[in-house]
């Protein structure tokens, strides 16, 4: 434990330096030097460590542990090395350590697995640089569309390809769809607290939650705020307030794990002494069930519709995000749940409410995800930490999963 | 009828020129030069009409005719010659060329009045160019707190005092308070859409509204969207929308006069996928009845902070602007009410939700207000606008009130 705990600081300190501000936190962006900085030093890691570390085509750093018995089935495991804009360390980084280290530990406690072990640093998840997600895993399982990319430049104006050229990387040569990876599994950070609210140490993650995200306009009539009797009004922040009362509380009836959140509202003109005459609305709403997400989401629009109609106030409705469940493979995730259950860990079946790297693999490989506690549940902010003691039980979990997956 | 139409687009073509710009409407901001070539055609133009034309140490500029038999007893007509940045050339303008018009007419007509006519051209009502209302009106009755302004600026960083030198204007040597006048009349559009709604050519203002403005704070917990079950969430968009409903559903079954705005809105952070941790939101409260206007926002207040409680969110509640509600004189009201009655105008009584100059004279000499129309009820836009013949009803109506009052 207090080996693993020294390794766990050891490691992440050497990969941290690498877009670490003081009072900024981590900004680590797809193709920059930081990036470059920190996929170089997990290949000498990864080296050092008497893996076979190799990069594929778009960046991605491996670590292979080659399997005595089935070389070609992988057990492999990490998770994605950039981040947002002054994010944390933990949000992706500690999921490759905690592979990393896990499987040094395997390697010196058990030598050879007998399935291959392979740690992965994904190149790309957060979308932060350039507005596409998942570019690193993506390219693994052969789903990425260069297409799509070619054409984005970030908020300087540098090319997609350009920046993945300055950093020595070209798309990859044909589409590779890595047939061998048996397993998939990511450590994550929770980016929530209901571990943390309900005292655990560990969450065996059963799905990734779907969601649909809007924008909601409405049109009413804007008007002097002395001048306009109540009864004449079409006022927007009034209908708005209706529609978000009325939804909210549905959501809360419907109880976990649905949730539904309003978290942008521009009205227009915003001033004191004005009826809102215009108002702009996010909606963003998840579910880990496809039907209940779409049937929950679809029924609140045409709630909103119904009260704007009374209201007699114009909608405009744009779905503009519409992602579906994610489940994660139940063997795995049973594997996982009796794992961390005969080792007595103090841990709870719960869902993902973020997406994650695990998403993509999910459909195309048997995939399963371990959380560990967020104080407060803050993440994607300089502030984002867990306890040292957190973050080594979930490397302790790991390698009991990953023995049981590449040793047994 | 047809020559009082005439007058009234010959008139307003020569000062609407000052301040107009195609598509922008009319900027004619205090202390400006736009401002001061207005004044100078104002003094002109009574100058030429026989009137004693004259300007005081701040510039509100008056024409006056002598009164036969009560010189001393001044009845006064006008209104400020202002405006907002980007407003029309109706919202305090118009009052001025009505009561000339109105003025020349009586004198073409009835020759001397046997009471004092003066119209004023008010220096300023808005508070467009410096944070402060009502200097041309408070000068004359001896309010105006130069302390107050000395330290003001424009958002080009021009002091107040500077501006009003740059157009030849100081403060007054002493305070001077106008104890001569006998009734003040102001003309004025509505600025709402009542008496368009309601078919009527006519207002008879029998007070102006008090109002009540707040920026209220809410502080909950910002959480990220995807993985905060709704039970651990401290919502403030969610907050500020019970709070809206409850108060506007209270606000209408409390019935007119009462009106209650929520024009400013602005969570933070405001963006699609966190729930929003804080929120700024706005609240104005208008009532012709004081009691009623302090007992209802105070109510609303107490309503809210017991949402909150129950939240267990913070609030914070800043009371920044309280004025009371300002009866017109009930002897004048009623002389306006029967002149209009006796003339068989369409006409109704009525309050005013928005401020004007004659709140400033009510308190100290007997004061009358008559509203013509607004088109839609849109005004302090470029848009603004009343029908010709609305206008012309309008001076009709100060001439025969003006009668009333200066010669018999």
């Amino acid at each position: 434990m207090e080996l693993l705990k020294s390794k766990v600081e050891e490691t992440s300190k050497k990969i941290t330096q690498f877009g670490y501000e003081e009072g900024a936190g981590m900004t680590r962006l797809l193709y920059t030097k930081e990036w470059l900085s920190a996929q170089n030093t997990f290949l000498e890691l990864f080296e050092k460590s008497g893996f076979q570390a190799y990069s594929d085509d778009v960046g991605n750093i491996y670590g292979r542990l080659e399997g005595t018995e089935y070389p070609d089935q992988v057990i492999m495991s990490g998770s994605h090395v950039d981040t947002v804009v002054n994010g944390g360390n933990l949000d992706g980084q500690f999921g490759i350590e905690a592979a990393f280290i896990a499987m040094q530990y395997l390697k010196d406690k058990h030598g050879s697995p007998k399935r291959t072990l392979e740690v992965v640093s994904l190149a790309e998840e957060e979308g932060s640089r350039f507005p596409y997600v998942f570019w690193g895993s993506k390219n693994i399982v052969g789903i990425a569309d260069n297409d799509a990319v070619k054409g984005l430049t970030d908020n300087k104006g540098v090319n997609f390809v350009d920046a993945m050229k300055q950093c020595g990387f070209d798309f990859a040569t044909e589409r590779t769809v890595r047939k061998d990876i048996k397993a998939f599994v990511e450590l994550h950070i929770e980016q929530g607290k209901v571990l943390e609210t309900e005292g655990k140490q560990l969450g065996v993650v059963t799905s990734i939650a779907g969601q649909r995200r809007y924008n909601i306009t409405l049109k009413g009539e804007a008007n002097h705020a002395g001048t306009t009797p109540m009864g004449y009004r079409k006022d927007t922040v009034y209908a708005f307030s209706k529609i978000c009362c009325q939804s909210i509380d549905k959501a809360k009836a419907e109880g976990d794990p649905l949730v539904l959140t309003f978290g942008k509202v521009v009205p227009k003109p915003n001033t004191v002494n004005v009826v809102p005459g215009d108002i702009l609305f996010t909606m963003d709403c998840r579910h880990t069930d496809k039907e209940k997400l779409i049937g929950f989401s679809d029924q609140i629009i045409e709630d909103m519709k119904q009260i704007c109609a009374e209201m007699e106030i114009e909608i405009d409705v744009d779905l503009w995000m519409d992602e579906e469940p994610i489940p994660m493979d139940p063997a795995l995730v049973d594997l996982i749940d009796s794992t961390l259950e005969a080792k007595g860990a103090n841990y709870k079946r719960m869902h993902s409410g973020a997406g994650h790297d695990a998403q993509i693999f999910a459909p195309r490989v048997p995939t399963g995800m371990i959380f560990i506690p967020s104080i407060a549940g803050i993440s994607h902010n300089p502030a984002e930490q867990t306890d040292i003691d957190d973050l080594t039980v979930g490397v302790e979990a790991l390698i009991n999963v990953l023995y049981e997956l590449a040793y047994n």
